[in-house]
């Protein structure tokens, strides 16, 4: 957890900072900055949500002489603009910043809506969606997360810091972006992805129940996000649709090429076969892309696969033995069977550690496969 | 583990089963019928391989005077159809069966090169693709895995209970399809998602390396199996060419009327979110279709998410934990941050054991989120 060095590293972001709409990212945010010691006000149109805010530690209610330096607009996307836009009439010179998931569409109608663009940053935390609502604020939320910050031609160099520096107080890892590449950003690699295993997911009622039942890992990861919540995501995908459709223009036609080269080989055309491997192929690049722990590619970690007996207690015994050999899991994976797990684990590991492990689960008598 | 169980509810399958290839699904089909006492004959082209087999407990080598009562093809398939004719041919009274991942080419195949269709029942263990090689070869490999058989409308039943058989002596549940319906199954939960993650992971080359950079879990999920073996699956997708295309067909029109609908959102059209809701919509009931274990639905399961500390060793004190409450986990999942795993760690168990493990995992002081 680098959040604490990060704090003894660098100099806290400056208060009073003002939380605007305490859902999950907003008392996260404010609990973060407590953490830090920052002073921290909140404000929410729910006095209740306020309430428990404030209880939580996230920080103390605004009240009318409080001049916050920095807000922070943390409210659903489309309240945002015009609530950045009254927080930049109400405090003149403070630094103003959101964490709205889509970034064009909000920032132009908050500065149709009169936000000051000198004093305006835009950001995006990006931080997990596994959990939800208030309740599930952690001061810890934003640890090691990429914050992507959004300035404006206009925004003046203090209030880009400033909004670097409170992601940098929050934990998380700020990188800047103009609005359309976060906008494109975003599209490539979660709103894409999203309208794909929703569209491959919805394939399968079209078919026969003992098709989907011999379904395995790979169906399973390729659809684990169409079970995400629709209300949600019709939001961001309306919000962002432009860029998504540009998107999905190249998915599009790279799936269409390669069933056309799937039908040639069905019609005994060798021709096909080549077109069939390219893109095998370039899905094992781009795949490659994606990077794993310090920008490394994940393909440097060493793979080890363990069989462990199926009886309560085995999965324990065996992160113990990983504990007690000090080294540390850069991932693992479990395989699944007939939808629930199977005894296969597998372990990913620096390849200067892997020796060390394997010896220490085989004096276990561990079934290390690797 | 349900092996043993069937082996002592049902009768081993008769001996001697002659496997034909001693790699991964050989090789471990045979290590599997050993364990529950059945006569193994064993066969190879390379000799090192059939040493090596022998060696690790999976049969004896195939002499010139033994007889067959069942014989296991599990070479390669573009070998399987000669092979497959040949046995029949030589073992004139034995069961034929196989372990090819298509089925219908390599059966129209091996009819052709003169295999007998009464004693030809073809199959395809669905044994995960994670550890390849003879060296991988272990008895438990089939253990609670569907195993398809292909019956022909001219396959004798006494033939098809035979196979069966085999599928249950080896710990695997046995589930009857045409060759049609099996092809078209695994194009469906197999083939099509392994060219729709090679496609979207190919796209990410064409973006600039900061856009991948922010990748969450989702896009790792969706190109996990693009990481997968070209050759491998270039084998696989040109001999099922025309059931994969025919999936992608349905693919291809959801994306496209997808892309279309948000068109029309990004110009300004409210028409488009309906459809794009509708997609969303669809995908949450496609994936709430792909069965969990004993195949109840994976959403029955409460969802139990742990906060622990970034600490060697935490894991093992948290399902060292999970075993002392005696809670059986049906799924588990750790989120990834910057390519690494987080704190974030979620438990799926029954809804009744659910509070029993939130109640022993706050007693560890366990940061327990829901």
């Amino acid at each position: 957890m680098s959040a604490d060095a990060a704090g003894a590293r660098r100099e806290a972001v400056e208060g009073p900072v003002l939380v605007i709409g305490t859902g999950l990212i907003g008392a996260s945010v404010g609990l973060a900055l407590r953490r830090a010691g920052v002073d921290v006000l909140l404000s929410d149109v729910d006095d209740e949500n306020l309430r428990l805010a404030g209880e939580a530690g996230a920080g103390r209610a605004l009240e009318g002489d409080d001049v916050p330096v920095l807000v922070v607009v943390a409210v659903p996307p489309r309240n945002a603009p015009a609530v950045l836009a009254e927080a930049s009439r109400r405090h003149p010179a403070a630094t103003l910043t959101d964490v709205t998931s889509v970034k064009e569409g909000v920032i132009a109608e908050a500065l149709s809506a009169g936000a000051d663009p000198r004093r305006l940053v835009g950001g995006h935390p990006m931080a997990g969606r596994e959990v939800s609502g208030s309740a599930g604020a952690r001061k810890e939320l934003l640890d090691d997360r990429l914050w992507v910050i959004t300035p404006l031609a206009e925004s003046e160099p203090e209030h880009v810091a400033r909004v670097r520096r409170l992601a940098e107080t929050c934990g998380a890892v700020p990188v800047e972006m103009s609005l359309a590449e976060h906008d494109a950003a975003v599209a490539l690699v979660s709103h894409t992805p999203q309208v794909v295993s929703s569209v491959l997911a919805g394939r399968l009622a079209d078919y026969e129940t003992a098709y989907v039942r011999i379904a395995g890992q790979g169906l399973r990861d390729m659809t684990r996000i169409a079970a995400s919540n629709a209300d949600l995501w019709w939001d961001i995908l309306t919000a962002n649709a432009g860029q998504v459709a540009d998107v999905l223009d190249g998915v599009i036609a790279d799936l269409a090429s390669t069933q056309a080269a799937l039908r040639a080989v069905a019609a005994g055309e060798a021709d096909g076969e080549g077109q069939v491997r390219r893109v095998l192929e370039a899905g094992r690049a781009g795949q490659a892309l994606i990077p794993g722990k310090h920008g490394a590619p994940t393909t440097d970690f060493r793979e080890i696969t363990v069989q462990i007996a199926d009886k309560p207690g085995e999965l324990g015994r065996l992160f113990s033995a990983v504990g007690v050999a000090q080294v540390n899991l850069e991932d693992l994976r479990i395989e699944h069977v007939l939808g629930r797990p199977s005894g296969l684990v597998a372990l990913y590991v620096q390849p200067d550690s892997a020796d060390r492990l394997i010896e220490a689960l085989q004096a276990l008598s561990f079934d290390v496969r690797s």
